[in-house]
């Protein structure tokens, strides 16, 4: 099994966008086509995207592309896997030298939409790891979205705003503390299915 | 933060399944319909579905669901992480009294379907849990699917049934070292995409 990641603080996430619609394609590439991905590194194949960088991008990015892609009412889901400090990922190919200043939330900021998340925070390589995840994580205090237990994760409902930034916030506190975390999402937007 | 899973030796997954078309409910529901879950627990909002019981029901059904959606001609992915040995999981819930006969592999071994997946392992609370990875794993021996390197996951090319079997192997050998193991995935089927 070759994992093909690294040994710096470089960021990425492996993720999908589907909308469920015939015209999947035109929802995606005209999400791509509002979103700055200058900042990172960027890789999609028929079954994902890849894209690394600094922490702060790779949040703005992700976000910025459910925001677009949501915003045409169409039902749209992404998945995906935050990862930071992967033992082997190369810096090589990597964007660490732009600067923190995030190109989309100018655009972001503005875009109202609701959406149900779920998540789950993997702190490796420690045998504390559910201590480093409660001693961090104190979700009673997040703005602006519902939290909720799930089997296997945590659920998160209200403005695709505000539950990104509770993402970024959750990851970058125990990121602090654990070297090697990976952080898993899915989040739906526009769903016909009512929330129970 | 609260994770509502377990002690036992239950397995679970949550799981999102997404068609690519103006017809996702029906494919979804017509999926559901050919496949048997009664040996699993079972919970479905609108953002993901979790079920729970022995391994092999777990990899039995969400084998079945993807191949059921897939056969349709769809572009069609399944996403999801699957976790066994989740410290805090109650099994008072959970179908773990029942025979490990596999409801579902007559109808899946028949249906032909190539895809690709994205798939990595989380040994959880070990710091050798590289070594455990690599140990355990042995891709090169993986029957009927093409294996290669991607960022932050490993890729299988194949038939479905045959990614379904390593993705079932090598969970299964490293939760036989490791108590509590997650292995996130996501498969793709009848993209347009050209593979790269
Ligand atoms: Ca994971």
């Amino acid at each position: 099994m070759s994992n093909d990641c690294g040994t710096s603080r470089i960021a990425g996430c492996q993720f999908t966008l589907h909308p469920m619609t015939d015209k999947f394609v035109d929802v995606i590439l005209g999400a791509l086509e509002e979103v700055d991905t200058t900042n990172v590194w960027k890789d999609t194949d028929d079954v994902s995207t890849c894209i690394r960088g600094k922490m702060v991008h790779i949040f703005d990015v992700t976000k910025a592309i459910f925001l677009h892609a949501a915003k045409t009412g169409e039902h749209v889901a992404m998945s995906g896997t935050f990862s930071i400090g992967c033992p082997g990922d190369s810096s090589g190919d990597v964007y660490m030298d732009v600067t923190d200043e995030v190109l989309n939330e100018v655009k972001s900021k503005d875009i109202s939409q609701k959406a149900g998340c779920k998540f789950a925070l993997y702190p490796m390589g420690r045998e504390d790891y559910m201590d480093k995840i409660y001693e961090q994580i104190d979700l009673s205090k997040a703005r602006g979205v519902d939290v909720s237990a799930s089997h296997y994760a945590t659920r998160l409902d209200g403005e695709v705003n505000d539950i990104f930034h509770t993402l970024e916030e959750s990851f970058d506190k125990v990121q602090e503390k654990v070297s090697h975390v990976t952080m898993t999402f899915t989040i739906s937007a526009n769903s016909p299915s009512t929330k129970k």
